[in-house]
């Protein structure tokens, strides 16, 4: 009779490489996200977990990482992300372990006319990296604006082209920089935010706000970049902007990047 | 040794319940499809065939169904499709055949100042029915087009929100319809189509048409099935929009459907 | 000085066509959904909600819409899904209103020989209609599972090809029927269910399990549906299975349908 | 009257930041790549074109990055891209471009019994990009396979789980390297290949080869980076497997990458 007492992942590996991530990807889990007010708030996200292999081992030891889990992310701040890392490290045997987390994130979003409020999401990302003595966190956000272009508004007798764009700010940083803020950047960076609810004196004043200040994707990504550049503890960032062109069937898009390739 | 001369399908099925469709789908397949002008456009195709399968038998033979492709369906027209149904349901043994292809389909767009030419997509689905003597097609094209809003060019003092919109027409046939029509449909029922390639004076004047013609999702919905009830061989037909809108992070849509229910 | 007093969508349609629905969709918002142990459980919904729209009225109020969310759904229950549909229909002077939530629910799944439990996700779509006198629920839950295929099994002097699949139970009901119960066919009808953590010991268990139950997407579908058929207040049904052949590029999938086409 | 004269795009930036890619994405277009044999290949491709934009200028010309593509590609090959490449460079009048192509590319692949042979589709993604007299190429392919785990093989008394898995190969490159060889080299590294028809017999053999040579995900992207490593031209690389686990409902995966990180 088979035995699982066999551990054919600490054999050694046919082909002696080392791997520099392993791990699982695609796992949904529930969780609560620290907010800037302190307070907490359930989502949902997809989780990502892996370490480094050495070359002599053949395979490392999967559900150990989701056990890691269970120990320490039901809550998600990045102190727990940095527990959660030095637990992966350690139960893993590894040098390098890496965590990320991709979820929806709400905020209370207030109409400019109305004043009534409703939740809106926005996407956010948070990944930890430790390797040897250093630990560092990529942040991400998804911000959608509305842009309204420039030219479309100069050269047309009546109107100009307006559409929604997704601004993704990536930020690398050591220290705590909160969601809400990045987020703010994002908000601010377009020609207007985009709103859940609005009435129609709300819808009045947002078109003529959007249209009082027409933006190219160049503008919006020299914008976010320029308040990027202003926020302290962000070591490098990344920012990318998409418009979904409302005259086109394709995309307009333009990215500033100061050095940030944490892709491997 | 085992042997592979036992065929499990041909058994009798341990739970006897008639099963309406068994099959193979996000098949990718390079294909040729016949247009009005009598061309020939090559695209590729997710391909989805399937049969019935009686409560007696086990199971269907699922690689007689990607045979039946290599005798039938180089060339994609409803003649082709109506062949592949037949080869299906003899090959199969089946009572009820069905297959679906959907591809982007390309038509030269010209810009409206400059005359300038450029391919652009539709997405298009052919799907055939076969059942006992009764055989029918079900045409789909996606049309994407602009939209400005009716409410915002009102109350605004300047500008109003546009916004790119799909707008899916679904139609069931027994004769030819050509996809060049339908396409037209959709190109008309919008505030003014979108274009691949525009010079600045091309977005003028599209800009300008737009906004003089402002409608709703509603606007759009009725107008495609306006024109759809003029289209002879349509025996019953969905309309579809969805529009992003550029105020929100949300969709508007709405749908017109002529009783067509060809889901199972 | 322009106006927001005008009310755009109440004027006459200019195509006066019927509509059978016109709202939002791909709305996300947070919400808590009843469990069968009388507990609550937080998720993000995708959220669709639509009317019907006379032909005389141009256009839909869709603010009230999400106004109608506001008073009626932080808590998810067939119960206060009812009571949305009320709402909407008075709020926007319809004859017919109808509600979507589309949400991941997790169960806790205990792996077989060691006990450690994790949560695992689970797709789910409620869906609410009001049609005159005459309310419906659609319910939809979607099952990965395992299967190992018979023929393969059969065939092969070693081993069997296995994959994952998923099952998606839809049910129109008029009365209470449990997401739990749903989901609880789906792990009944594969090979094996699948699982969050496996240790070495369970991993045995399932895979010496999965092999002893063989089964096509052929079987799963008719197991599926034969175990659907048990459940009381089932109106209507519709099973389809899709499995991600390990041996293809392309998927298998079967499906049985008790008369349910609630498309429109 | 308003004047399309007007050249918004010229006028100087508000705020003087470079930015390093600017342009359109999400355009699709048919085309031919030419294969490794000579021939000539239709596909339809997802179009990405950007230069970069110096600080002084507010907006680069995006029609005119269409328009380079009228010139320069109904032909998908190295020798081409370069040629669009400085195209892009000249009539943007900047100092980088950038061109990415992402199609689906079909083989002909007999199954290893019955010997028929049917096309399979691999996703391929060919970038370009030119800096100061620096031109490099980007390759791209996604090869499916199927793998059978080694652990449950060991322990189980009867099978193992198997699944379909996703090998991603990037290649940095300067000199030519074909398609054809990369995917060659992802078809060699799982337990086997996928197949698009195999008939009972072929089956048979796919699975009992499959059985004879179980991998983790980390002898998959070793055996692949082995390959890789043979090869000549290929500056730097990075593989990733994804494996669909068939006893989870998430994905294992693992990564080796020699310096390559062509982000931005």
């Amino acid at each position: 009779m088979k035995t699982f007492l066999a551990d054919i992942q600490n054999e050694p590996a046919p082909i002696p490489l080392d791997i520099n991530r392993v791990g699982i990807k695609q796992l949904k889990l529930p969780l609560q996200v620290l907010q800037k007010d302190g307070g907490l708030q359930h989502t949902i996200a997809d989780v990502d977990l892996s370490v480094d292999l050495p070359k002599e081992v053949k395979g490392t030891h999967m559900s150990r990482l989701l056990e890691s889990l269970l120990e320490k992310t039901l809550l998600l701040s990045l102190q727990k992300v940095k527990e959660l890392l030095f637990t992966l490290r350690s139960k893993l045997k590894a040098q390098v372990a890496r965590a990320s987390f991709n979820f929806p994130f709400f905020l209370d979003r207030q109409a400019p006319w109305s004043e009534q409020s409703f939740l809106m999401d926005f996407t956010v990302q948070i990944t930890g990296i430790l390797e040897k003595n250093d630990l560092c966190f990529v942040l991400e956000v998804r911000v959608p604006v509305m842009t309204v272009c420039p030219c479309s508004l100069t050269i047309s007798e009546q109107g100009a082209h307006s559409q929604r764009a997704i601004i993704k700010l990536t930020a690398k940083i050591q220290k705590m920089v909160w969601i809400e803020d990045l987020i703010n950047i994002g908000l601010q960076a377009g020609s207007v935010p985009v709103y859940p609810l609005l009435k129609r004196g709300d819808e009045k004043k947002v078109v003529e706000s959007a249209f009082a200040n027409p933006m190219f994707v160049e503008d919006v990504v020299r914008k976010a970049a320029f308040l990027l550049d202003k926020v302290e503890n962000i070591l490098g960032y990344r920012v990318e902007v998409e418009s979904f062109e409302s005259i086109h069937n394709h995309s307009a898009y333009a990215i500033i990047s100061k050095p940030i390739k944490e892709q491997i």
